[in-house]
């Protein structure tokens, strides 16, 4: 099984005093990382907006920070989803240090529910959406 | 002539390796300086959005630094309207370290257009704000 | 038992395309109130790394999302240690709209670890830290 | 003459409730430009920090704003040296949606000191940079 993993390169905007990437900085990576995974099975957010009314809202993160990410560094952020219901999904995501081989940094465990950008409540996510994730093929 | 100021701390999220703030971070700091300056002479930038259907949009700044502001420091963040057109404001900004006779840290010109929202398009500033601007008491 | 709070306001810098808190943000608006928390206590940060060569490490965040914030809000958000151990604290924070009897947006357990600035290893809590959280008055 | 470019993707983090790109985060994007020029050179930031004391210290912004970037655009960053002096650059940069045959959407000029880390005055930037700058070959 595959895992989507998108390069991310840490620079002064993401650190703070130690040099170290600063810790809210992480989501502004994750999130990265899940849009370029649902460009990469063809759905481009703003379109999903306009065309099907849907937009993804995080309603719970559980991140564990194992080491920093510094200045400079290459890092490598992956976006699994790890199971879905009706209108969510987990996303089971991790920073490695410059590749998948690399010092697991971060690990976050992040749940995204499908909401109708008129009504503002979760929705179903929308057939197509569920068939890519099942058979990305 | 007095000038508008507003007070700012600098906290991790603004500063960089250098534990000092992140070049492109001064131009928040003179945003929520604006955005009190217009609020101390009774205008809220949401209800200037959906009552007048206005917003300001920047469109040229230039900012010079003079001395790095440092983590934790007080700052303090001055708005001076400098000039106004029909649709446009100059505005004078300064950032100084503690109060206004602390050191010179940074300093910037900003102008911003006053745009319709609905034609995105430059706008007569409304006549209760240049009122406002010309006698604030 | 006073749980401590913090005011902050939501400029544009903090909110994005929906109008919304950007999800990331409110990590930044908790790490204000935490730092405001011991500053209350007497407690700056740099003088904490100067003089004790100890800083604040987040290992782990709970996040939950109930309602969002808006541009323009004024939000209440809270810090308050609710365990610590040898060489660690565990805050529970909340985001409330306006003020404590505000709707609750957004909570979090977050826990830090308190690092030896030499060796960026884990030391336990200065005692004269412990002593103020179980007897600040 | 070739003028060195880098794509730059524009996500949630990025935009303002207008969802268009906040005015201060085009700074990061020209950082983010200007950290990979140098390294298409051969030259890492942290390595000329640690090796030859020197770090790149902005001191003077021009921005101008003709074009919004909005929410899923991918950029196209621009940074070249318009001129030098013994302890300075100047950078002209621009913003094109898309790609250099793109509209153009910001454009500014920024001037950057060297800087010795240790006394944190201006330094001469060092022959190495300038040979390299000279003929980039």
């Amino acid at each position: 099984m595959n895992k989507f993993g998108w390069q991310v390169r840490v620079y002064h905007e993401d650190v703070d005093t130690m040099g170290i990437v600063y810790y809210g900085n992480y989501l502004k990576f994750y999130e990265r990382a899940r849009t370029e995974f649902l460009r990469s099975l063809g759905f481009e957010q703003d379109d999903l907006m306009h065309d099907l009314n849907i937009m993804f809202v995080v309603k719970k993160v559980e991140m564990n920070y194992f080491l920093p990410a510094r200045y400079n560094d290459r890092l490598w952020v992956t976006a699994d989803v790890s199971s879905f219901r009706q209108s969510s999904f987990h996303f089971d995501q991790k920073v490695y240090r410059e590749d998948a081989e690399g010092e697991l940094l971060n690990q976050a465990t992040i749940v995204v529910v499908c909401v109708d950008t008129k009504t503002v409540r979760p929705c179903p996510v929308p057939g197509i959406i569920l068939k890519k994730l099942r058979d990305p093929g």
